[in-house]
């Protein structure tokens, strides 16, 4: 071993030991007869000092040599520091140097290895193993760890079994567009990336493999937007003999396990709440619930009262930012500006202040008398100081813009800590989905979803009013996981494909294994799926998953550090029997 | 949850309690008046009983209706056996059925779940969702998720962390065959698919990660072999600020932790051998030292006696086959047909009995008179009763020979006991293979292994004399990992690249991001990587890997389970720029 101790170890009771530390000159700082150095390791920071005198001068020549992260090894006598640093760990001491080698001379970084790096995020990308080096990064991967070993932990301790499922897989025309793998020992045909190993966990529940995890890459092939990644990783699970209870309490039973141990928070029991519910009180699916804020539907007391905008709108719907009355003509015209972006998409902002004198003062008091404000205000149970925004417009459209707009105001009010964590269950999700486009309706979740054994009456007659035996888990309004109760039947199975405008031939062709296996007793199961990449950075209380993954690709697709993807040998091409067109 | 118990659990002490299990059909005993189920899950088997009178007629037919596979549920209380079994966990209770619930109906199977199944193995494959019910496949499983546990849980006590390196990245033409990806976002580029995760657990390395480990699948494009599949999975590891003899000690510690909590099997400090050893007395670089049967080198003491087969040989090496001296002519022609094999192909076998009587009977008598053979058991230490074999020829390939010799002879004497483990480490492999075709060096491991410290000065003077720092671990004549002390100075991995016949160009291209990577500060490190399928077929004492593997591909790399790979949409297709070549 090329040190006898990490930079992160040693402390006062270590005085006296001869050791040897091997890292990354963080600093020198040369004050002539003496000579310090900040040695780096993923451990952390230990001071080593130089005296003329004390050190050979072959020793300090070799430390006055060095330069930022220069690789060196340094050995000498661990002795108590004279002025102490409570910022590290290793504050207490300081190893005086007696030998020095240097294991390896560096260029000077292109940025600097320092948790507020002067790197931009290309640079960043481009020389990874650097930006590696800088403490938030390291520690997000230091997270991502911990999170993977507690969840196998737990998964383990409850006879879950690691499977592991195949990479090179059959393509499926039916969701996202997959990768494809050209096969040269089969030319002309195609192996795809899994986009999720849903099937074979079906198929391992048939198998009778009751309780199956894994945490697996996933990949696929969309037009990324920020923040998503051609391949990103699932904590993917199963269960069979089951019902939809039972994966609820499992899976919080995960979370709160994983909150527990790597955060030393506690969770409290996750509340629950209809799709339905989501959309009418936040407009939106995955609800961040650290702020309550509900929407408050107006048409009632809204309408026919000589406003032609509400009175044409199909909703009229608003929040009330409590405490908020004092707001300048500026801050509510940058909140008008906020809704009216093209990406939230309402036309207008209409305001009601509850002043503090107990007067109102509305942005539509033309067509409002004071009484009618105060019912507005009765509706929000608004107090003095409150301030109500309403907005105004087709139903889902509106919705949806009020929803961001509720996350823009908490977000300026600060509601949105990321050290405060919400979850919550929303159960209930609609089957279908109609596309307009392909006049066909999809499958929301996915085709092995089932319905909810109350709505399956509906799935000959009205198949866009089943909802789903699914379940999506949400923390601080972002989505950590979701899943269903599965179909286990091949006749259900096979008339939910043919809602979902597959041929038998179609049907059987693409999924034919699965139900085919469906034949030969296949358990009642259930499961769901989380996202790793995102989950890391939620417990992280961070936005970009990228930098819990350690060599992620950028926004084409490409990976700028290793310079991929790129051109292949003609000769390749040809063992695949492929031609790229011109 | 559709069951308080599994099938494997319940004991004498549960008598009384009422319990509801669920899973799969495994017999049904109709006696007339009594029926009894044995009903399997993963965990056992649990006898159900009927009995008319005590049960409801209705269930009754229910329970009568049943075929092997149903997967049913059913409710009652747990009672005292009559005649109890011994054989299995709950051989002493039964349930007595009050409520039985048919969960879902299976067609007969196409082969029996049973240990001894009478499915063949393309039979097995095409319906491996029913394969692995059967116990010695999901013990299998079980046997690989308990490894894959145990492994973090050693890793992550010494501080390695689990960091997940992409799946999509550069195609390299030096080694085996990639499969690449092609990109969509970027016309006429590709992705490959890691053949392992070399280059990013070096930059981790130089990144400052100083541990690092992952169990990761691999691929490799190859025409398969038996028993290869073209995805797989390791154990890659990597450590910085170490030497070899750390290295050795790490992942010795990690095998005898495996083999002591798997398998509860103390295993002894490996023994070490260098690569010249195992080949001078073994012929292979992976030698089952269950048994002893070293090879003995003869040239010395058989040429030049007037036999021309030994005198026109390159090498004379023999192994005695201790006790066998009563071999028949038949078993020494069978013996003399197997070395005659193609794929062993040698051209003759010599034997010497070393009878009881203390005279001697050889092949060669005619060349050899009593004395001269006196020396041969000399040589070997023969014991009266012992018999030597004999091959001749050019050395390489009789070494290879006489190896393959030596395993089937202990084979036949049974001395290779699946049940006793024998580890060693064969180090000082050669640097360099030259091949006689392209007429240049390749790596034996791969281009980032670095030359034994002693050996550097061969570099530019013989290049195929250099010995590498590098290691394989071996179990009973079964490669399980191997590594080595990587290159981490820029200039060497130049030289090394320059002797493996790359223009400063192409390594620039294809390695440039690692080279690169080595101007910033690369720390010393070194690491290895297990096969993770063949090291769970070793700890079962199988040959195979191919039950380890939940979906494993056939020898044309086709999952005939899902039927892959399969042609894709044309439109895929354009989306992708490629045409296939007609």
């Amino acid at each position: 071993m090329l040190r006898t101790n990490t930079c992160g170890e040693l402390r006062i009771e270590n005085i006296g030991k001869t050791v040897v530390l091997s890292g990354w000159v963080q600093k020198v700082r040369d004050k002539g007869g003496m000579l310090w150095i900040d040695l780096r390791d993923r451990y952390g920071i230990t001071q080593l000092i130089l005296e003329e005198g004390k050190s050979d001068a072959a020793v300090l020549s070799v430390a006055r040599s060095l330069s930022r992260e220069d690789v060196i090894s340094a050995e000498g006598p661990v002795i108590e520091r004279s002025a102490k640093n409570a910022n590290i760990t290793t504050g207490d001491i300081e190893i005086q140097v007696l030998k020095l080698t240097l294991l390896n001379k560096s260029k000077t970084p292109p940025f600097t290895i320092e948790d507020d790096t002067d790197g931009g995020d290309e640079l960043r990308m481009k020389y990874r193993y650097l930006d590696i080096r800088r403490t938030p990064v390291r520690t997000a991967l230091e997270l991502r760890h911990r999170l993977s070993i507690e969840t196998r932990k737990y998964l383990d301790s409850f006879n879950f079994l690691e499977v592991e499922t195949p990479y090179l897989i059959k393509s499926t025309p039916e969701g996202a567009r997959d990768f494809v793998v050209p096969s040269r020992m089969n030319p002309g045909e195609f192996y795809a990336l899994p986009q999720s190993p849903q099937t074979f966990k079906q198929l391992l529940m048939v198998a009778g493999i009751d309780r199956y995890y894994q945490i697996v890459k996933c990949f696929r092939d969309e037009d990324l937007r920020a923040d998503r990644q051609p391949e990103f990783t699932q904590i993917d699970c199963e269960m069979s003999f089951v019902t939809q209870e039972d994966v609820l309490q499992t899976f919080e039973g995960l979370i709160t396990h994983l909150f527990s141990k790597v955060l030393n928070v506690q969770l409290p029991a996750f509340p629950r709440m209809t799709y339905a519910d989501a959309m009418r009180y936040y407009g939106c699916d995955k609800p961040d619930i650290r702020f309550d804020m509900q929407f408050v539907e107006m048409n009632s007391i809204v309408k026919e009262k000589g406003f032609p905008v509400f009175d044409s709108a199909e909703l009229v719907v608003g929040i009330n930012a409590a405490g908020c009355s004092e707001y300048t003509r500026k801050q509510l015209d940058a909140l008008t500006d906020f809704v009216k972006k093209p990406q939230i998409g309402a036309t207008g902002l209409v305001y009601l202040k509850c002043n503090s004198d107990g007067t109102y003062k509305s942005s539509v008091d033309k067509f409002y008398a004071p009484e009618e404000l105060a019912k507005w205000a009765a509706a929000f149970n608004a107090k003095a100081g409150d301030l109500i925004l309403v907005l105004a417009g087709g139903a889902d459209k509106t919705r949806k813009a009020l929803s961001e707009l509720r996350l823009h105001v908490a977000e300026e009010l600060g509601l949105r800590d990321p050290k405060v964590f919400k979850p919550l269950w929303v159960l209930d999700f609609p089957l279908l989905e109609w596309n307009e486009d392909e006049k066909r309706f999809f499958a929301m979740h996915h085709p092995f979803t089932s319905p909810l054994p109350d709505d399956v009456h509906y799935m000959s007659t009205d198949p866009g009013k089943v909802r789903a035996n699914a379940y999506d888990m949400v923390i601080n309004g972002v989505e950590l996981g979701g899943g269903s109760v599965r179909i286990h039947d091949r006749t259900l199975q096979k008339q939910m494909f043919s809602i979902l405008g597959f041929t038998d031939e179609e049907a059987q062709n693409q999924f034919g294994f699965l139900m085919n296996a469906f034949e030969y007793g296949a358990p009642p199961h259930a499961g769901l799926a989380f996202g790793f990449d995102r989950m890391c950075a939620i417990f992280s209380g961070k936005d970009s998953i990228r930098d819990f993954i350690a060599f992620p690709k950028n926004n084409s697709g490409r990976d700028v550090m290793i310079d991929s993807p790129s051109v292949i040998d003609s000769k390749q091409l040809v063992d695949l029997g492929l031609t790229i067109n011109k």
